[in-house]
């Protein structure tokens, strides 16, 4: 029988108002679980235990449901640190509105999830569920560690390049992120405005789609309903392809095989060159959008900055300004571009990360499959799909068009059912 | 001789550039102005002379110009209260992006001016300078009052729908939106992630120009220098046509006869069908986001809402999420139709608000001239254009492609030369 901790929110909650199971009690199983691994995984950036226990959730459509909070998002009874100790001790005011939007709904914040500094590439503590000798991925680290680990069936990330989708991969949860603007950013600690996405991670699709339809209005489906046909994908290794390791390769093989078999058809395409420029373009926007999010920082805190970050955000204002110009225009050509680079598909099948999780806890991996998703503001997910040689988890990515989120997830259900 | 208080930031620097004139003494005699009218104007949320008189500017191109920030927009040193007795007291950590850019620049922040509560409909108290009765329209009441009495030579706006454009008109002084985006909003309440934009408000075209280049990076060029042609312009009532007073009908009649005596061409265009839809969605994108960020407030301070704001929130939350999403498509079919529906034009040509300001303090007025032109993302500005049947300031509007600013502000210093 599964541990309570590892239901998913669709099974808890389910369990709940059938009355074979209390909302004490499945957050209490949650609490037990960290208990016991925290020390560990480090997936916590803030834990109020006693504040967790005195929480009575709304009523809602999350009653009751356990969720992480990314530490770039503000909550109004727990400090919000952002991973930089320039924000040690902070609290602020509010909630952000996506954390509003949850407890409106009921979820019930076990605390605040580890980031990397400010969201970029500093790492913090965390460590992967599946070994922590191995990095968990970032920037929503503690999320995703949390979400594989039990701590929480259901967490908030957020993704500027790929920092809900690699983490999700390396500690064999779900991550979704959604068409760019779904979530409203108020309260979250944006850097770059044109790519930062809120989204969140589970352990399956279903919750995904459970959690984000709660806190957004939209309707996104039950993804686990049998498809009516099985899809046709394209399949899109894009321009960073000769960055998958062996495992990622063979792991595309494998899926693409298990979804023919299953009745799809899997094409691989090329990507017109629009979309390698939009790529390159990437960097330059990121950081030279970020480079002025964090102004007050780099003035008043610049010894608390990282020098890995210090240094970006000087390579970031030192950029002719034309360079952002350029890089916002070579993304629109290419959001542009996708529907009819893709036409005729339902979705895009592609790598979530170059390969297993890295050894040690200094990196937390490379976004090379997961810029250009980010930059064409469209649905992504990814699903758990076997292990690597490390015996690692590994997952594998469905992207799609802007605004056809709900479709995107049932196919990512539909793949994982496939495997 | 012009008070130096009244001084444009581009005079007022190339004098103390010259030696005829010290930043101290600039800065005194703003604060003289501020001690000799702020009894009537009420522009600022939080006044701290103490504050601004121990200020070292920093070295750089807006080195002792005083600025006005407006209090949506964070500041580490000064209360930030967003117009709402919710975030009374309120003390940042940080300032806003655009705030650390401007201090970096060497502006020295005179205080916080009064918005409207959270940038949206319920006034403050700031009366217009040219007629303590009237309104100085809103939401960005205190910087276009302030820069209009002479507290500031420049200030920040923001504008969701005309908050920027709208009291400039009404206060006679120049108001700036640039394109979508150019000003980063981290530290800003950000109401509407679609159309939030933040600009300035000056006594001339140049010092727009010279304060936003400061902040931004972009080259603005020289508005003030001849231009090498008279520009072709398209004249748009746009679909709020029928809400024209007749003084600014006359306005428009006027404004469009002095340019075709400086040589222009100005032709009244109407626009396809497309950019009134956006328009009609412009409520529904604006309040459904709205009612997002404002989630935190409505759940735990809606006592200290306004009435007509919770009522707008709550039509928001209300709606159909699917007009939300149809409503960013009509904004992105009308952008995608505008450089069609304007082609073989420099700028256009429009009011910038229904007529003079409305009297008593009660109501900022309607941004019926100023949304469409928002949803569109590009530059907008409006420029002095003598005054209406009260003796109030009128105000004309040139608005332009995505990117185009520099253009822009240059025809708008050509408009107002011609007249």
């Amino acid at each position: 029988m599964t541990d309570t901790a590892d239901l998913t929110a669709t099974e808890a909650l389910a369990a709940i108002r059938a009355g074979r199971l209390t909302a004490t009690d499945y957050r209490d199983a949650c609490l037990d679980r960290i208990a016991e691994r925290e020390g560990i995984i480090h997936a916590f950036a803030w834990f109020d235990e006693a504040g967790v226990r005195r929480t009575t959730p709304a009523e809602g459509p999350l009653a009751g449901m356990p969720i992480g909070v990314k530490d770039v998002i503000d909550t109004a009874d727990l400090p919000s640190q952002y991973g930089s100790s320039a924000w040690a001790g902070h609290r602020p005011r509010s909630d952000a509105a996506c954390v509003a939007a949850a407890r409106a709904a009921g979820a019930v914040v076990m605390g605040k999830t580890v980031t990397t500094e400010f969201a970029t590439r500093h790492p913090g503590p965390t460590a992967n569920p599946a070994n922590p000798k191995h990095t968990p991925g970032g920037s929503s680290s503690g999320s995703a560690a949390g979400v594989g680990a039990g701590f929480f069936p259901v967490a908030f990330g957020t993704q500027t390049a790929g920092s809900i989708i690699r983490p999700a991969a390396y500690c064999g949860v779900v991550g979704f992120k959604p068409s760019y603007g779904t979530l409203h950013r108020a309260g979250m600690k944006v850097m770059s405005e044109s790519l930062d996405t809120i989204g969140v991670m589970a352990r399956s699709v279903a919750d995904c789609a459970l959690a984000m339809g709660a806190m957004s209005g939209l309707d996104y489906g039950t993804p686990d309903a049998k498809a009516p046909r099985a899809p046709r994908l394209a399949l899109v290794m894009g321009p960073t392809a000769d960055q998958a390791a062996p495992e990622t390769l063979a792991l595309i093989e494998r899926v693409a095989e298990a979804c023919r078999r299953a009745g799809a058809t899997v094409t691989p395409i090329s990507l017109p060159a629009v979309f390698a420029a939009a790529y390159e373009a990437h960097a330059y926007v990121m950081n030279m959008e970020s480079a002025e999010a964090l102004g007050w920082e780099m003035a008043h805190a610049r010894a608390q900055i990282s020098p890995v970050l210090q240094e970006r955000m000087d390579w970031g204002r030192s950029q002719p300004r034309a360079r952002l110009v350029e890089g916002r225009a070579a993304f629109a050509a290419a959001r542009a571009a996708l529907p009819g680079a893709i036409e005729g598909f339902d979705a895009v099948l592609c790598p979530a990360a170059p390969g297993e999780a890295p050894e040690g806890l200094g990196w937390t991996g490379d976004p090379a499959f997961n810029s250009l998703w980010t930059l064409l503001h469209g649905p992504c997910v990814t699903v758990p799909a076997g292990s690597g040689p490390k015996g690692l988890p590994l997952g594998v990515q469905l992207a799609g068009r802007v605004a056809d989120d709900a479709a995107v997830l049932g196919w990512a259900a539909w793949v994982r059912a496939a495997l």
